[in-house]
């Protein structure tokens, strides 16, 4: 398969993978077209519940493509325009399933950027993360200064961000930039049993809800949270899922709860 | 004794003890109320400094009532009503003492949400927190997607909240969800200590301005923090705990603060 | 040198030590003056582009002199007029250069305050931290109730402001409140090694950017922050800095950034 953005779906779990392996998987606008209308398509397929991001061979993703990088710098690639026709870079955070990613290697600039985009990490032992864009003469981009400090405070997201040093998986995990740290040879198996049981285990209903609110309520006040939470609860309570959840729950049973889709 | 939550006050120290061991303490409406009242007495209280919240038996609080939740599930109890009329699950915050969990067991759904609206969190080695919640097709319940996202991220808060799976107490510790372990045995003895530490040595008019300004600062701007924080300063430079404070010091002795009550 | 703050700039790096080593370096009015007018200094100098702070003899800084806060508790020193002269304490924030903490001994009070107003922290081992306020009587002081749960979680900062309790440096690394914790003896030259590689291989221009930024995303949402990271990124591309950063990494040397200054 020679697509930019790979894609197979398996027991309700989508798996998208970066396809340029021997560019390290490196960021391009048609790479972005592609992933982000993958996900739109996973967004509304009823057999997808949860959907997992990784890259070919060695790398993640190591950033933007440097021959666009150059482009960019001798004027030649007019990219003032397109910035606004392309879809905003946090775009997966409006897709309403959970979207893990796994970190297979290099990790750096945008596809640092696409990684926190996702709702939860895991990485390879080793795998190399970077914001690198400090050393490139570029600012934080992307939304990456509004999400870095929520995700583990701003004097880490600075360290990173200041520096543009690298981080090694594990520094990476207790840093909190990462939720897991798997052996590189596991790291897509560990990875798809994560999405698998939440495909299996817990409703599509109710991810999409939590997804929405969490990353809502970052931008709001607690009674405002709050009265959107009771909300959705009193909905909740009347849907066929809350019903199979305590059932099969009491009949110590896998839940059947509806899928999610267009 | 028989109520549905024990107290009992000790060295300027209230312990509430959710009581309902045969259920591990499931919660109900009417633990609900008790509950919060006595919270409510705790705060108007002189000789109530600092108060800690347990669970009697082997679990802390696991979760609703089963038994109201399928009333709920086949309609035979009706909440939308109730839902407006009782108090918000985020009552402890507005408690102007630092309130303190001890978490000795089982703690899940709106058992996981009663104790992150403590202050800090103790918790026994081998003690199993979930939010549950998507398991049951149910939503982020009562404010915890506003505030687990602010207590660890919203990664950490998305894989508990996505996955609703069990954590285990060194994990949360991990994780940032509790502020320490003990050994079960030991929990409730270190739990007290530490808050008759708070009780004994800090000032109770401090720790009531620290609480409010906390949770009020997460939701302002820094300048507007700062100018709440400035206000209350010079307010505290003419108060006895001030004069108190810095002679107590000196003189290398515990200090004497005033009371907080009615 | 007698100053009551010292200044030294070496390899792009300004190093400013508190100098008030027979007090542990506690804090007054007159340091403070001394310390905000170098930062300023500091600032608009092009031969400075990171700032390093520490403290001369045992301590970093101890808090508050005691003679000045007796003097406010017996009422012969007015501060109510002079907190609205004097510049906020969050004034470094401002300050479009990354300033790094050398925590080098006692952090206590205002001492705290001042290392969090510090972008990255790094302390000697066995380096004590502590709020101290509630134990004299005070309040969360000058923004740190507003700092505090954004660096480390509404939780762990209640536990280190309601208790007041000293936290050595390596339990301030677990929580999050210190970046690295090195042997005391080490301290200042790893830290000023850290600072030397961002004044070496990181754009003056982007850091500063970054780290205005980052404050400032912490205080509105995502979409704004985007279209200001989208606005920089475009303004960012027709400066010198992103050409020598793309060409430097091409070339595999160290990039030679313009300077930033006045």
């Amino acid at each position: 398969m020679s697509e930019v953005v790979q894609r197979r779906v398996e027991d309700g779990v989508a798996l998208l993978t970066l396809n340029r392996p021997d560019r390290l998987n490196a960021w391009t606008a048609e790479m972005e077209r592609v992933y982000f209308g993958l996900l739109e398509e996973c967004a509304q397929a009823e057999e997808v519940r949860v959907i997992v991001v990784t890259g070919a061979g060695r790398g993640f993703c190591a950033g933007a493509d440097m021959q666009e990088l150059q482009a960019i710098g001798d004027g030649s690639l007019e990219v003032s325009a397109e910035v606004h026709e392309r879809r905003p870079q946090t775009f997966p955070l409006s897709i309403p399933k959970p979207i893990i990613a796994a970190i297979n290697g290099a990790c750096a600039g945008i596809g640092l950027v696409q990684a926190l985009m996702c709702d939860v990490r895991f990485a390879a032992d080793g795998a190399k993360l970077t914001t690198a864009f400090a050393r490139r003469g570029l600012v934080a981009e992307h939304g990456i200064s509004w999400m870095l400090p929520r995700l583990i405070g701003p004097a880490r997201a600075l360290d990173l961000l200041l520096s543009g040093r690298v981080v090694l998986a594990q520094e990476a995990h207790t840093l909190g930039l990462v939720n897991r740290v798997s052996a590189p040879e596991k790291l897509l198996d560990e990875t798809l049993d994560y999405a698998c049981e939440l495909a299996l285990k817990c409703s599509p209903a109710s991810m999409a809800r939590m997804k929405r609110q969490v990353y809502a309520d970052l931008e709001r006040g607690l009674d405002e949270a709050l009265a959107e939470a009771d909300r959705l609860m009193l909905e909740s309570f009347t849907a066929p899922d809350f019903v199979e959840g305590v059932t099969s729950f009491l009949e110590r049973r896998d839940p059947r709860f509806a899928a999610l889709g267009a």
